[in-house]
Formats: C-alpha cells, structure tokens, sequence
C-alpha cells in the first residue's frame, strides 16, 4: 500500500492560472526582480575558488557553524540551540517528528499556512483549528479550548504577517499565548518569514523574549530568496538534539554552498541593510497600489486592512446586500476574467470558512495590481446585482 | 516528551578521529580533490547570468524538468518516474514515508547501510536483517525468511560496492531477487550510489531490468560531489506520486541552483566521461595501494577480497591463531597508534558481528594508505601473539 498524503489546493492552482495573459494573485512566491543576484554570485565565486571544499564536501547535520553563529548572534541565542534546515518547511517537518507522535494535538489558526498543515498531518498530528481576526490567532478561544480539556503538543503561530491573512498577533495575545504555554506546558512554533518585511510600525515585542517554551524558525526565502533553502530552527538544546538526529535521517546536512552564499549576504550589514530597505520599498509600493485599486474598482465590498508588511492582503468580499460572496465560486469566474486568488477554503484547517480570499502583492508590478483587481470586479459583478 | 533517534555510531566515531595526526580510513566522504570545482563554477555563473529565476525561485517539487529527462533517459524510464531529491538520503526517507507503517518489516543486508537503517527506524519501520557475503544480499537466506512468512514491504540493497562491505550482488542473486519480489509483491530499493566507479568488469543486469517491482536511487554525491545534495528516485508513477507529495511537506524542493549545475555537469558528455575515468584512475591506484598494504603488513591475518569498485574495502582480520579479531577492541588501540576504520558493529542490523572492518581508501593518498595499515598492524600485535 503507497501511503500518499493530500497535495495542496495551492499547488493545483497554481498550475491552473500560469497561463499566459493571467495576472495571478495567487502566488505565494517573493517578487525574482528583487533577488540578490550580483551578490550571490560574488559569493559563490569566492567561496569556490577560495574554500571549494567547505562548499561541496559533507557538511555537518547542524549546519555551517558562521552561519548557525550569525543566527544565535541575531536572535540572542546560544549557538547549540540553532540548526540549520532546508528551508524552514523543512524545520517544521523535523520539529513534527521530534514533538508530534500520532494523534497528539497541534494547534493553529484556521485559516491556516497550508505547508504547517501539511507537515504537521504526515506525522500522524490532530490538528485543531483556532479563529484567528485582524489581531492574528485568537488566543481568548484557544484558552476556552484549553480550558475545556485540549493539551496540544504544539501552538503553531506565523506571528508576524500571517500566511494567508497577514495579520500580526497583537502585543497582549502574544503575552496570553507566552502565559498559556508556561501554564500548559505547549511549545509555542513561532514561524517568522516575513518579518523582515515591515515597512510600519514595529514588531510586538518577540515570543521567544516572552516564554522560553518558544521555538523559532526563519528563513532566508524571502530576505534573500527561496531556491537557497536556506531556514533555521533556533529551540532548547534537548529539542536541538533531536530535531539534529532527525535531520541527518532526512537528508545529513544543507546543501552547504546555499549555507556559505547565506551566510556572506546576512553577515554583511552593509549589504543586507541596503538590500532588506529596498525589499520594503517594493513591497510597500506593491501593497499601496492593491490596496487603492481595492478602492477603486470593489469600494465597500471589498473588506480589507491596512498593510504594514508582508507579501498579502486578506480581503472579505460582499455581495451589494453585504453578504459574503462564495470566493470557491468566484474563482472559477476571475480566471474566465483574466486574474486568479486563492480562496480561504484552500487554508481552511477544521472548519469551513467562505467570503475571503488572499490576494499577494508580491510579484505584480503596480499597473498589472490594478489591472488584476479591475478584473476581479468583473467578475464579482453578478453576485452583485 | 522529545522524540529523538540513535546518531550513527560512524558519526561520532568521525568526531574522534578527526586529531590531527590520524590517518583516518574510517570516513564515507568521496575525495575532495577529485571535485570538479572549475565546472561547478562556470556551471553556476553561467545559470546566475542566463536565467537567475530558475537558480533562485521556488521550484517543483518533483524537481528541475531538463534533470528529470536527464535521469529518465539514463535510467531508460519516463520523466514521471523520476523526483530529485535532497540528496539519496532523502529518497530513502521518503520512501519511507510513502512505503512503510509502523511495524511493517524492511529486509537488508545485515551489516547494512546506517543511512537506510536510520530513515527506516525513524519511520517505525521492523528492520530484518539477512546475511551477506562476498557475492552480496544472501537472496537464498532472505527465500527461507519469505517461506518461514516474513512479508516485508521493502527490501533495500546497495546492489554495487556495498556500503560496508564492497559487495557487488551476483546476477544469480540479482535474478532470484527480482523473482521473490513478485512472488511475494514487495518492493526492492536498489541504492546505487557507487555503481559509476568500477573500473573492472561490468556490472551484472540492473534489478530495474529484471523487475517493475524495483526502485532505483541515484545520487551525484560520488560521481560529483555531496554538497550540492542531488539525488533522485526512479519509481513507478503512483509510487512517484506519494513520493512528491511527501517531498513538499518535507522541504517543499531540492535546492535549484544545485539541480541546475548538476544537469549541466551530467548532461555534457564530453565533461562526464573524462571526470568519471578520472575518478577511477583515482580510486583504483588508492585501492590497489590498500589492497597491496594489507598483503604487505598483515599477510594472513586480514582476508579481504579484489576490490573492482566503489571506496570501501571490508576486511576480515584473525590473531595469528585464526580467531576473529575483536574490531570494537581493536578500534581504541588502532586510534592510539594513530589510524582509525570503522568496526562492523556499527554497521550491525540485527545480528552481532564482530571480526571485521570497513576501511575507506577514497580519500587518503597511497603513502598515506601503506603508513595507515602499518599502524594498524601494530595496533593488531597483541592479538596476534
């Protein structure tokens, strides 16, 4: 018997709507034009000609040790908590094998990072839904839940900038969720991709400076970009241990001239400075021009929050009688009409979820934004009448 | 509660004789000098100018199409049969969570290879270990555990220049494998990360032409180099399904630039010819040089065998009364006279072995191999008394 598991609805649809002529809001991927390529190129020359061996040798199962350095350095750690992974899907995959055994509960928002889900799911997990609003991860109702009987193994949380609704959990939620870990004994998985990319305000304070019960993950694959699969786990040395031993099952080490590469860019702030301001200044850019052609062409039925971050914007659609448009029905019409989204339905962990959809402003330059969302209205325009 | 896994016994024993000083023949690394460290850079500049998206994106899962048509032609299979993967180790992992569940029995040579031993135990596999000898995996032990009514799902093998005992399996065996898997319907996974370097003989008919219950795992990581972590698995498409869907929860896609610079080197036949015969050049002056040490500093007491291929030489070592050798004793005194190897116990599946060693000539020049075995001849004195 082949045990196979479900592949994303992302995946499927994505395949769906790269024909030519769709501007596509469906993406989950960071914009190429922004990728550090001139940098990553010295960087690859140098290490080659001057460590060649270092570059294409085993390396160790922990990872490259200046870059698991430059990481502890970063996130005030010591190095014996960081390990090095193959992306940080692949921190999340491990960190399932090492907590999770068959039928423990995993906690998460819902809707929910479909990659958490998926990794979390292969290892036997029981994931339970938690609503999550504009503040991110509802934790009043995960504290009903735990009050009820729940013992989740693990709190998933992306707790800035949220895949897919963008939300950042708020200062207090994240001090309720420090509290209820401690209390309950739950790892907190705080998954931080796209923190990097705040162009407003500034970042609560982090969970892992609230609760040592925290395991962090980041990731190189929307700061520098994703084909390095370069991410980290940065956890207690005992879950380190294992989440190591697990690795080297999986696949012995990082390919370790991804390692170096990462490693040069991060550890120059001269460079890293200056690339991550530029990355901001797309995105917000890209952001302002959604967020206005939202305006323009949806006006009040498009329900949607001002964007400080990230790479989407999470938008409730209404009919003109304000009820919530059918956004699984509505696809099939906005790739008729020449755009794509991905519908919440796709995100949905437990419970069913209608009326919202998660548009990326990633990749699309401003006029095709427009263009894209002008499409979008037409296509909405029957559920309107 | 954590969930850890046993580290390879090989591992740490590497910690330990990495002194300076040491000739270490203990090591699984291929020889760094044989890198082809010009190609790989002009591969990489090459693809950062022409097409930097394709380098540093996300990508397939399944992996980067031109390698997967690679693999396909060489392996003379259709492209969906073939996942890249992150390195060999990987494919072994994901086989295992595609093929195995909790408790169901996996067959190997036993000693075997601790890389398929820990992926397999990481997944709840039953391992079972079957003999081998110098023609191999023993298929007429494994035909009396089938009639006794073992049904393992899976039996792996390294099917040239085993890892750790430089077997190669006979064709008789070859054939009477294929038939027990149909017979009984489990799956062979044929390892082959050695097969590129014989330099004598040919090797006997692929178990991938003797039966569509075979699949086959490929691994630059001794034809090229291991830090690029490129390896795939050719399996049939429902298998290939599973494996894919398993792939994206564990690390969404295998490194692209990786995938990229590897189907460059493979595809060029003009470079791969040349760099392979001179890999084994290489690795056949070293293995001669092993094989005419322990003639020359052991005489009798080590029985080893003609090495045609692959970098390990297994020998068996007896005192001069022809009793077994303890190598686990041995190994301490070896390392205080200043070498190292790897015992057989760390390669143990299921069954105690002792009397034996693995000894690496990948790596250390001929001097350094005739300097090695002299010291582990003084090493062996006392025994020999």
């Amino acid at each position: 018997m082949v045990k196979t598991i479900a592949t994303s609805a992302i995946r499927d649809l994505l395949e769906l709507t790269e024909q030519p002529g769709i501007i596509s809001l469906a993406g989950g991927l960071p914009n190429p034009d922004t990728f550090p390529v001139a940098a990553i190129e010295a960087a690859t020359a140098r290490i080659l000609t001057d460590a060649p061996t270092t570059a294409l040798q085993y390396g160790p199962t922990e990872g490259h040790r200046p870059l698991r350095e430059w990481v502890a350095d970063t996130w005030r750690a010591s190095v014996d908590h960081v390990t090095i992974t193959s992306g940080s899907q692949q921190a999340i995959d491990l960190l399932a094998r090492a907590l999770i055994g068959p039928g423990d509960a995993v906690a998460l928002a819902d809707p929910g990072y479909v990659g958490a889900v998926s990794a979390f799911r292969a290892h036997g997990a029981q994931l339970v839904g938690i609503g999550s609003d504009r503040h991110g991860l509802r934790v009043d109702e995960l504290a009903d839940r735990l009050a009820e009987g729940l013992r989740p193994a693990a709190v998933y949380v992306v707790s800035s900038f949220d895949n897919p609704t963008g939300a950042t959990l708020s200062a207090r939620r994240r001090i309720g969720l420090a509290e209820l870990a401690e209390e309950h004994g739950f790892w907190i998985i705080d998954d931080d991709p796209y923190g990097a990319l705040r162009w407003e305000g500034t970042e609560p304070t982090t969970l892992r400076h609230l609760t040592d019960r925290t395991i962090s993950l980041g990731s190189t694959s929307k700061v520098l970009c994703p084909g390095l699969r370069v991410g980290w786990a940065v956890a207690p040395p005992a879950i380190t241990r294992a989440v190591v031993a697990h690795k080297q099952a999986a696949d012995l080490h990082t390919v370790a001239l991804s390692q170096v590469v990462a490693h040069q860019l991060l550890a120059d702030p001269g460079f890293l400075d200056a690339h991550v301001a530029g990355l901001r200044t797309t995105y917000q850019t890209q952001a302002t021009a959604l967020a206005d052609a939202l305006d323009r062409h949806l006006g009040e039925r498009a329900d949607h929050r001002p964007i400080h971050g990230g790479m989407f914007a999470w938008v409730h659609l209404h009919d003109g009688h304000g009820r919530p448009v059918d956004a699984d029905a509505l696809l099939a019409r906005a790739i008729a009409a020449g755009t794509a989204f991905v519908p919440a339905s796709a995100f949905a962990v437990d419970r069913p979820v209608t009326g919202a959809l998660r548009l990326s402003f990633a990749t699309a330059p401003p006029a095709d934004l427009d263009e894209a969302v002008r499409r979008l209205a037409g296509a909405l325009a029957p559920d309107t009448r």
